[in-house]
């Protein structure tokens, strides 16, 4: 028979769920173990004082959990199911030797600007006007006023051409490119080289089998792309990753031509530096174009909010997968968004974020043509990372390693090639202030001859 | 060569952008058809009074577009891309004759009662404290925050064996389930019957093969289960949906000893109202049992959050394939619940809603015993439905929609069934507040009599 000490709290009350929690405590410990006999219930009354009542009801709540069993004719024991083996905490986990590293990419915004009070604001908004429904199960495609707002936004600032139900809300490009693989099946896919690396497990995870096709300095080379036998293709058309190319309008028109389904990539697009927007594809081939993206770039990653223009049936047949899959993205902040953009918010915001991170790339494109004129800037009209082709010598890893730790976070290029390619680096500029620009790039220099002379 | 129309709004500036935004409507709309001559830049310019520039400017957006085309010798043309075939919206969509039913379910919560102003105070907390880079990329298997606090609160609430590193935030269980169900692989999975139907296309898309398992006054048949031959079961023990059944002692135990992979569907246990909850099975057997919930029941549907957990190493799993996926939940509202969570405002609104709905419940339970003793009222201990087991002659589906129609949303059990059962339905008190129940039931019987009669 167990001896067992229970202490109580009589000033808190709840004290049958108290000596409920210190028996369930006590099996999970080992410090009673299986087949122990529990003292009768009047026994243990009387030991802390309480009714009989409430040690009977703390015993049948154990019994129906199953830490317990009451045996006629041998009162209530510990059941064998609340033997120390099933106690341990989940094992500690044990995971692959890359962690996973997350946040402070290159093409991360600087989050030190997101709207803060105004995205509060809109917050407040809903939460203030939405009717009581709105808060229930919803569309798992998107509530319609994102959907409606989103559609004119993205015609009106990247020429597309859809109208609110070709148009899903999903939880970023990544979501929105998994989805998408997800509804047309197995697929071999083609996908530019060099590319997102992060990328590559997501569309194998999809299902999709990838093939490589060369990017040069029109973008994806088209005729390679037919020679694949694909019948999609992946790309950044507006401002290629991690090259920085925007694609010819000879390769546009080679590219409609070509006749399979574009998964566009617009991770990027709004924030062009030098002249408008170029269109996205799919306003030119709204039958033949996913177009993707999100707010990722333009306001937070950890929003989780963007979208997909898909023709025809294709959107409804992407909302009913996320009906099945998860019903949708949080509400709250999709009604947000949609207040931001119709109040002009949004755009606001880009616009500011504009100057300023044109303010920011110009400072380092400055710096580096002055003090190390011997690295190649592409790929800056837009975005918030520029391409450096490095000179002869240096090793993309230590470059990137260094660049990142001077505050320009940087990723070398080799991991997200197939083929070989020369030397070079993405590095984000968002986060860096102008000012630091150049005091930035000196260090980078000095570091960099150390490396070489080493 | 086109004789051009194209208002302008010189007050607004952006002449260019506007030429182009005018010249991209007239081809996509085929008042300009592919091969047509546009004016040369100089007349245009003159025609609309702009400097030369402007025009310029334009035409080579469109060209880069791919709307245009420039032909040395023969000036610029409409692109054969910019055809009218290609310039119709997407085609409206050709939905399943069914379109899908969002919101009012059974099982929704009145959200009349949701925490709007302590939920925007949590939201205004995560805006105004959290540092710079919460907003950015992060794990994808939730917050650091969120998830200890989440750890904490189901070891409290639901007797749960957790830490944090076994958590992950998800969705929602819907979402917990497909992300489980893709880590396991192709699975032969048990599920009850009856069942929520809605769940079946969710398990079968994420790759399980379902094989039906009875349930009686107990819960689960674990015999027949047994016979199955399947290697996982989904189950809701706490509160089996649709019946309200709990799960007895005695198949506790013998679920345990079956051997194989549990996966609780807990999605209204913290709504228990006449005696404390009874511990989830996973605080029974921590490493064969993957927990799901949300604050779907206790909050509200549209936050789309929930947590998964899960034994051994995996969580992170589970966590990695949501990297993969989605990249994980925005990250505002997931500290905004850790922070409600923190402050002690959800154990309030929770023993605020608790009283609320047992009042409901009740009244209802009241009204059916008064008017309409000869439906069967089952599984009311929990949650925020009760199952009416409907007198010989009553159809299910008029009886449900015939509550529906009077407040209390309801369901017929037969599409959730795949042996056949005594008539019933599933209905929603959550929604109707107390003093309205003996109306609404009055008026049931006024109407069911009725069928029954014709």
């Amino acid at each position: 028979m167990a001896d067992l000490h229970v202490p109580l709290d009589r000033a808190k009350g709840g004290l049958a769920a108290q000596i409920a929690t210190e028996l369930r405590e006590s099996i999970r410990s080992g410090r009673l173990v299986a087949g122990t006999r529990l003292p009768a219930t009047r026994d243990l009354a009387a030991d802390l004082a309480v009714s009989r009542g409430v040690v009977v009801e703390a015993y049948e709540q154990l019994v129906a959990e199953g830490f317990l069993l009451s045996v006629t004719g041998r009162g209530t024991q510990v059941s064998p199911l609340g033997a120390p083996a099933r106690r341990s905490a989940p094992a500690a986990p044990t995971g692959p030797s890359q962690p996973p590293h997350y946040g402070h990419r290159p093409t991360s915004p600087d989050l030190g600007h997101f709207p803060r009070e105004r995205w509060l604001a809109s917050i407040r908004h809903v939460l203030t006007t939405a009717p009581v429904d709105a808060l229930d199960y919803s569309d798992p495609g998107g509530v319609p006023e994102l959907r409606r707002e989103l559609a004119g936004y993205l015609r009106r600032v990247r020429a597309a051409d859809v109208t609110e139900a070709g148009v899903v809300v999903v939880g970023g490009v990544a979501q929105g490119l998994s989805l998408v693989l997800h509804v047309l099946g197995p697929t071999t896919l083609a996908v530019e080289d060099p590319t997102s690396q992060r990328q590559l497990p997501l569309l194998r995870r999809a299902g999709a089998r990838v093939v490589r096709v060369p990017v040069d300095d029109e973008g994806i080379d088209v005729e390679a792309l037919a020679r694949t036998g694909a019948k999609a293709v992946l790309l950044t058309p507006a401002h290629q990753y991690p090259t920085g190319v925007v694609l010819s309008p000879a390769r546009r028109a080679q590219l409609i031509a070509w006749g399979g389904m574009v998964l566009e990539d617009d991770y990027d697009a709004e924030l062009r530096f030098d002249r408008d927007p170029v269109g996205c594809l799919q306003g030119l081939a709204p039958d033949r174009v996913v177009l993707s993206g999100s707010v990722s770039k333009s306001m937070a990653p950890g929003l989780r909010l963007g979208w997909v223009v898909a023709p025809g049936s294709m959107a409804e047949t992407i909302g009913l997968a996320r009906g099945e899959l998860d019903l949708g993205s949080p509400v709250i902040e999709q009604y947000a968004l949609a207040h931001f953009l119709r109040s002009g918010g949004y755009d606001r915001h880009l616009r500011k974020m504009r100057r300023e991170y044109r303010k920011r790339r110009d400072a380092l494109v400055t710096a580096l043509g002055e003090h190390l004129p011997e690295v190649t800037v592409k790929g800056i009209e837009a975005g918030l990372h520029a391409y450096l082709e490095l000179p002869p010598g240096w090793d993309e890893a230590v470059a990137a390693e260094e660049a990142t730790r001077l505050g320009l976070p940087a990723e070398g290029v080799a991991p997200m090639r197939e083929r070989p390619g020369p030397p070079a680096v993405v590095v984000g500029f968002a986060r860096l202030p102008a000012h630091r620009a150049a005091p930035a790039v000196r260090a980078l220099k000095v570091r960099m001859s150390g490396q070489t002379i080493d």
